[in-house]
This record gives C-alpha cells, sequence and structure tokens, in this order.
C-alpha cells in the first residue's frame, strides 16, 4: 500500500464487493435527513458562521455555541489544528489515523511515535504517556483509536489533559469512533474541553452517522482555543447540504441508540468467531471495526484470495508498527458479517 | 466592514432582502442537476482521486486529467496553493478579493501590493506588474479582477505569464468570473497552464455555474505542478454532491451561452441607467458586477437607505485601497435590476 492509503477507496474495485475496509456505520444514515436535501440549499453561500449549525450541535454535547467549529469532516479540523498551533513535535500513539502524521510532516514537523504494545492487546498505559511529554510539543491521540479499537477512559484520559495543561501543551482528542462504543460516556473528553484551553475534541458525521460522502466535522475546545482555529480556518468549508443535514441527525436518539446495540451485537459475533480461526490474532475492540494479526500469512495474499470472493478487507500494513500481517475490518450488516467469517475460515483453513 | 468580511452573507439580514452582494449567476444553476442529488452518495467516501469529475472537466477545458485538480470551491485552492509553493512575497495587485491577502498572511507571509489606478478605471498595464517582479516570489491576479470587473487578455497575460517563468515565479491566475465575460476565449490562460510550470489557473463552480452551496473548484496546472499541490492537499476535500453535479454542469453549453448573453443585456442596462446618476462614478465592467464610486455620499448611508428598500449592496470598504465611497454590485433578475436603479436614484436624488 501507499504511504497514507486508507480504506474505503473502493473505486479501484469491483462496485459490488463488500467493502470491509471502510468503518462506516452498518446501519447507513439517520432517515430524518431525508427531507433536509434541497436543492435549492445550493443556490446560496452557506452561512459562514454556521450558527444554526452549530445550534443543532450544542444541544447535542451540552457546550455552547462559542466551544464549537464544524469543518470539512475531521480531516479539515485535524489540518487546521496542527497549523493553528504550528505543531512541530507532537506525540502520536501509534499505530493512528495516517492524517495526524501526514497533518504534521506537511506542516515540517516530526512526530514522536509512542509505540503502544502490541503484548497488552494495544491498551494505552497513560503514565508512559505522560512520561514523553518532556520531549514533545502537543499530543495527538485517537479515542477510541484507529486502528487498534482501543480506548482511554474519561479518567485517565484527565491525567493527560491535566499534566499537557500544566506544560501548556495542546491535545487533540479525536474522538471520530466514540460514539460505537456501548458506554461511550465513560470514554467522552467532551466535558473538559472548555475547561482546559488547549484541548480540542473532534468528532465527525462521517462515521458513526453513515455520511461519509457529506463532509461534517465538528470539535470542541475553549472559546480562546476555538478562536483561534477560526482565526485560521479557510472560509465556507461546510457546504450547504452538510449544513442542513447536520441540524437533524443529532435529534435522532433512536438511530444513535439502534447503532450501539447494532454494534455490541456483531462485534460479539466477529470477536467469537474470528477467534475460532486458529491463524489469526484477534485484538479486542471497543468500538465497530477491528484489529486482526495473521500468524503464518500475508496480508497480501488473504486480501487477494477474499477479493476473488467479493470481499475487500484493510490491509493495515501502512500503519506505522504493523507489517504484512495485520489487517482491519469493520462490522457490515450480519449477513456480510457472517459471509466474512466463512470466506476467511475457507481461506485460511 | 471587518478585514475580511464577504458579500451574500444575507444571514444577518432579513431573509427576504435582494442580494446584490454577492455576484452569483442570476439564471441559477443548470436544471440538469436535478437528476444527480441521490440522498445514497453520501453513504460512500468520494473517489479520493475524483478520476470521472476530472474527466468532465477535461472535456470541458480541453486538458488532460493530470493536468487537472479539484477542490473545495476557488477557496481552498487558493490557500493549497500559498502553502505548496511556501508563498512568502507575492505581488497583488489590489483591490483585490480579499483571500488573497488573508492566505497569504496566516502562512506568516507579507504581499507587495501593487495599487491598480483608478485614473485608468482600474485597467491593469501589465508593464507595470512584471517591473515589480524583483520585489516579489510569486504573483496573485484575479481575472477578471474582483472588484473591479476588469481584465486582462490572453496576449497580455503571457508578457506576465512568460517573465514569471523566466524568473521562476509561480503564478496564481484566479478566473473564477472569466465565464460571464462575453468574449471569454480572449481572457482565459487555460491553455497556457501546461506548458508553463507555476503556472496555476483556478476556476470554480461557485459563480458562473450559480452553486455557492455545493462548494466545488477546479485548477489547472503542469503536470508538475498538479502533483505538487496534490502532495499538500487534504483528503475528500470535495463532498459526494459537488462530485456527482460536477459530472454534469459543463455539458450544458446552452446554460452557458444563455448566462453570457443575459449578463450582456443586464450590465448594459445597468451601466446605462447608473451612469445617468450624477453621484456616481461607474466603472465599466466585463462581467457580472460592477464597482461603484460615491462623490459625496458615505456607503453606509446609502446600504442603510436601500436596505430599508429591501435592497443589500456590498459595502466595498474593506478592499485595499478602496474607502467608504465604493460599492459592488452584482446582476440579478432585469426586474430586480430595475428595482435597484430605482431605488438608488430615490436615495440620492
Amino acid at each position: 500500500m501507499d504511504k497514507y492509503e486508507h480504506g474505503g477507496n473502493i473505486y479501484v474495485y469491483d462496485e459490488d464487493v463488500i467493502d470491509f475496509s471502510s468503518n462506516i456505520n452498518p446501519l447507513g444514515f439517520p432517515e430524518c435527513i431525508r427531507d433536509s436535501i434541497d436543492i435549492a440549499a445550493l443556490t446560496k453561500y452557506p452561512d459562514i458562521n454556521y450558527t444554526q449549525l452549530k445550534r443543532s450541535i450544542s444541544r447535542y454535547v451540552g457546550l455552547k455555541n462559542e466551544n464549537i467549529i464544524v469543518g470539512n469532516g475531521a480531516a479539515e479540523l485535524i489540518y487546521l489544528f496542527v497549523r493553528a498551533f504550528s505543531l512541530k513535535r507532537p506525540l502520536i500513539p501509534s499505530p493512528a489515523f495516517l492524517e495526524y502524521e501526514r497533518a504534521v510532516t506537511l506542516s515540517g514537523g516530526n512526530p514522536l511515535y509512542y509505540q503502544i504494545p502490541e503484548e497488552d492487546g494495544y491498551v494505552i498505559d497513560v503514565d508512559k504517556i505522560v512520561n514523553c511529554f518532556k520531549e514533545v510539543d502537543s499530543v495527538i491521540i485517537g479515542n477510541p483509536n484507529n486502528p487498534t479499537g482501543k480506548g482511554i477512559k474519561s479518567d485517565e484520559m484527565m491525567i493527560i489533559i491535566k499534566e499537557a495543561y500544566k506544560r501548556n501543551i495542546p491535545v487533540m482528542v479525536d474522538e471520530a469512533f466514540i460514539e460505537f462504543i456501548n458506554d461511550f460516556q465513560q470514554y467522552e473528553s467532551t466535558q473538559f474541553a472548555k475547561d482546559y484551553d488547549d484541548l480540542f475534541v473532534i468528532r465527525a458525521a462521517t462515521k458513526f452517522f453513515g455520511l461519509p460522502g457529506l463532509r461534517l466535522g465538528y470539535g470542541f475546545g475553549s472559546e480562546n482555543l476555538i478562536k483561534r482555529l477560526e482565526a485560521y480556518k479557510e472560509p465556507w468549508t461546510v457546504n450547504a447540504f452538510a449544513d442542513a443535514v447536520g441540524r437533524k441527525i443529532f435529534d435522532d436518539v433512536k438511530f444513535m441508540e439502534n447503532t450501539r446495540k447494532y454494534i455490541r451485537e456483531e462485534i460479539a459475533y466477529l470477536t467469537n468467531e474470528l477467534k475460532k480461526i486458529d491463524e489469526l490474532v484477534v485484538f479486542d475492540t471497543l468500538t465497530n471495526f477491528m484489529l486482526l494479526k495473521l500468524k503464518h500469512w500475508h496480508v497480501g495474499d488473504l486480501k487477494e484470495e477474499l477479493l476473488k470472493r467479493g470481499i475487500l478487507i484493510r490491509d493495515a500494513s501502512n500503519f506505522r508498527y504493523l507489517d504484512n500481517r495485520y489487517f482491519r475490518v469493520a462490522v457490515k450488516s450480519h449477513d456480510d458479517n457472517v459471509k466474512l467469517v466463512e470466506a476467511i475460515k475457507e481461506v485460511l483453513k
């Protein structure tokens, strides 16, 4: 794979492939958005301040408009944070989402990577993170982390946030997958965002609300932090449909609860079935995707065999500290999950 | 007005106001796009390479996919160009679109402004531009220029491009409004883009195709230049609807011809009528908007009086070298244009 290549690039494969490489909500998007797509919205610039959209997010997370910024997916906000703070030496616990590294490198920085130990099943020891703080100018951390599926509970994250605050080190917590966690309230950093200057928490409609084509991300921070980011932000990056849809989705509590229930059940099924396969090491996950390791096979061979069976997995070899034994799969419909298990069993028999 | 405030921010005014401040195609958008808005497109990431979209643009402008980049409106491409080339001292003939200055300043640069002389009706003398080249590291130029409405013909632009090429100075030509010009072929730099490394030509669906809410911009350059920009580009910045709509609009030749005819007639009407008003200096324009100057009034007072009559104009006082005597209006429907003329006559009587 290319250095920064992602999953979900189905355009290079057969269109009918079942895409386990992209970790999007398998239930689709909230039905309530069907009425909010009005072509007339395209004839006007979106509100450059996105006041109504922020109000909707505000109700969802319990923060004020002044603590909220919106962006073109989480991606824009990641790059914006790196630029606004001129980050040159962030700590990135890894393996991690590839765009953190790319954003820092493009801004002329050079991250310090903390290798999350595989022996512990990729659980992050916050004391070890904090021990690295004297060598870095910032921290970028996914919670839950992609591709490992592991998370840090709020009380442990608080240790990171408080220590960073003491040292004036900006912290970005990427919560793009947090709402998939069954007891996600125990993992959120949202409530700290307004009180700790230099803490930036990112989310997106992309994964949990099943809308990667829409391009809607959002983030939280103190009023000072949000002002600093807005000062560097490019104008109108959230399109008119994303603005309209974003005013609806956060009210659909039923969709969110159904999603969490569904993910919980299907992850249990996948974990259970895949653990029966001797060739595989299965890493337990909190969220809607999981990391796996092949004991003897190369992922390229498995991927090729599965593609013949109409199934696309995420070759995880381009994540830092992983290699050609690792791959990632996301939860799809139950029938598709069954097909995945059976196909893997058949190939690795 | 705030330093970087734009027209078109109707959200702070009464919703029923006739918006002459935003210079969008008054005919709306091509009808052919109605079928291309399919909500299902939101459930997938857009093609990160935008191959089909680029093919459509390719047919429109007669360049190869390798010479094309797409972005979240022209705005993203302006900022991207500044970052990819680390521009610190671009020449910006001014008054000019405010985002050029903002993009450079945010990247830590300090533009050199060449004041376009009002005496000549804001016509740009290319020799004077070229004379500044020894003091700058790049050139950013709107063609036609916003807010003056004046353009540089291709043979004259060639002088700028060739001299910049000799000096290895990157040039960005912003053609966001060029298709409104009746004989726009005489002004285009598109055909030079593939042959001159470091020439970047920008366009957008925003203005000419009447789709500011969609967020679709595109640009042309040599293969080298496009590769350099892609290396710095953030992923998935063009949303799925913009991708789909962008595959349609460039085929609608009828819409484009109707627009040019309409603009030509209405600009003639507006120019003619507004020139009858003693208090006004009207600057002739090539495109769909025009700059005007008040001889004695302050624009704030005129704007307030027109707002009482349901009409919003663009206070142009925050453009460099303009002050509180200047404003800009765009062509709207004929009935609205008549209302504008009558309201201005009434206020300035």
